[in-house]
């Protein structure tokens, strides 16, 4: 049984300039006028799934128990499925589109003990197009979540394993490294990576630095615990907020600096891999000079 | 009699990079703080009435009743008025500058059943300045009809009449086709036009297409229902979320790619006008060769 | 004794692209549901102190009495304080770094009365990495200000005197006139300067103007009560909503037309200057033709 929600947490790719937002908010408000709307944020890049998906999952353990509505949605009014998606029993409930967005979030709560396709159309807006979902059928659908109606009267059961899933990339040992990749380019141009510390430690040489690869560049970095650590001209490493290693400067952009961004494969390399790098180089100069 | 409204929805061009719109909402929240403030959009480019004028026109008939406060004040501190424009018989007053603003959504909603200028100036903020007319005039004013304050209370009844109307253009019949201009470009680079979906259906051939001109460009859009349908390298038409007719791209900005503006002229070129170009430039390569 | 606070008005540097900004509010919720969050705005450049101390003393004293979390923080996680200060004997109370932001809206309200370092880690949320203070330190003493308790629980009581404090650069008469500052460009590319209008009234000549001088530039300017009274291609200078004095354009960015930036100088020159700057020009040309 639902007894409802007090909080929708809500994350789109609407931005701020149009009016979606305030719209979505209205019906939300209008539907159910007791509830508080937590914007989680509307920046996502437009269509950017992988992005949405992974800002929902940084979210994801600091939410209010409550509705989360999330709506990054390229193909909207095409078949895919409109679901809502059930958590720990009913601590909370994602609504949105069944295209992989809300996928990490649940994973990262304990994943999905049931799911719903919105197939009853009669708790949708009637709308004059079908390309605002967000608000003709996401939106009643998480208001009336919160109100307490049940789920069961949102459209059919189906099974959480159907749920489209995300492809979230992790770091591979390679010969030569550390193989990691951009998770995530914050608004400060920190550059977060797919990069537990642990899987670091090996790679650290005994003055704390590491050598990374971007492309053809070689450079070093140090790892620091806070950004006014990161020594001039260096770039620094630093296990951020989430508990990921991130790529930084000090009160800058480490991504405009590089040249990163999301999906930016970024090597850690081997110490004997520097090594041969080295030894490549000086044998090269040798048979030049020899 | 004014028995108060629990929703205050607040439209602006402040932006949100200064501390405009939580100014306004401390203002509000000071004089008013049961109501609930739902932010439609302060991302209307600076200065630009007709902008937000259709902002709030799309967005009124999801508005919660209530009060709706409305600021793009490119005349802030002239001569212009200050009003307040009751519409549904006390349903909803929308609070703001008389610039034609408010007027395409009290259209929208039913046209205005009284107005009044906010001349009582004991209702408003003593300021150090005239030019923050949202925070020490509008805000104010909408925070105590939010709390039950009388219209009559807030300054002289004026002629609803009187208040300045926006011209929006329609789209007109030209012997070469249906001469339309673009409204709204949305975050994703849809371009919205002034066509409803039935004045375009004597002008659709039968493989759904349309021929369109853009400038001296001529191209050919196809009528789709989601985004996703739109072939690789054509333009979609679509019947958006309001129920007019948008030039899209799939997962892409049909803006960008067609140079388009606020109000670019879009012509809908007719069959036989199709034709006689067509023929045009075929004489003329005649008349060249010949 | 504190008897908990209705409004936590929020303020930062976190921009709205990320999740920060809803993180936050998620915190502040799931320990004070209670609580209304106004965001004033989180747009203050990256790590710029200097303008989110401005934007909140410009702020102050529109600001619902409550908590105030201002984060614009480069420092975090370096040995500066966390710090929670009181003003108006706990009418309010001011969370933040110690690293001058808090410093020119504290003044502005009258001063500290108490001020406490937030030190009682047990309050804080447990993390991952130590960058997101927002989240895990400031957060949460607010949330927990608001639900009334003491600042005695958050940490060690510090002398008020010890804060950090913000220089705010004040004009200066010179012999050449009054040396001026840019504190503030705002949406509108208007440039709030650090001059109060007595201090700019004995350089005004009859017709109203005021000749400028901004880098090797030498320019009118009109002083209006409206913007749409600046004159075409004059400057105008507006007693603004703040009561200091703004280089403004009618319906333009005075900013952006003058090459204008926080910290830009502007000299209001004196009748006499003006003249021995026409008199050098009129020497120089005549040595020439002599």
């Amino acid at each position: 049984m639902n007894c409802g929600y007090e909080t929708i947490s809500f994350l789109s790719d609407y931005g701020t300039d149009d009016e979606f937002v305030g719209v979505v908010h209205s019906v939300l408000r209008s539907i159910a006028p007791q509830a508080t709307i937590v914007d989680i944020t509307h920046g996502i890049p437009p269509y950017d799934v992988r992005a949405g998906g992974l800002a929902l999952a940084r979210s994801a353990q600091y939410l209010c128990p409550g509705v989360v509505l999330a709506v990054v949605d390229p193909g909207v009014a095409t078949d895919r499925r409109s679901v809502a998606v059930e958590v720990g029993n009913g601590e909370s409930v994602f609504v949105g589109p069944d295209n992989g967005l809300l996928a990490p979030a649940v994973a990262m709560v304990g994943g999905a003990s049931r799911a719903f396709s919105l197939t009853r159309t009669d708790r949708h807006l009637k709308s004059p197009g079908p390309t605002f979902a967000g608000r003709d059928v996401f939106a009643p659908a998480a208001a009336y979540l919160a109100n307490g109606l049940n789920l069961t009267d949102l459209g059919e059961e189906i099974d959480p394993s159907s749920l489209i899933p995300t492809v979230v990339p992790i770091s591979v040992e390679e010969p030569d490294g550390l193989n990691a990749e951009v998770l995530w380019i914050d608004h400060y141009g920190n550059a977060q990576l797919n990069v537990d510390p642990v899987e670091l430690h090996p790679l650290v040489a005994n003055d704390n630095s590491v050598q990374i690869r971007i492309g053809e560049k070689l450079c070093s970095a140090q790892l620091v615990t806070t950004f006014d650590e990161v020594p001039n001209g260096k770039f620094g490493l630093i296990v951020d907020s989430y508990g990921l290693i991130a790529l930084v400067l000090a009160r800058a952009s480490a991504a405009d600096d590089l040249g990163l961004s999301c999906g930016s494969p970024v090597v850690f390399l081997k110490s004997d891999t520097r090594l041969s790098v080295a030894t490549k180089v000086d044998l090269a100069r040798q048979s030049k000079e020899g």
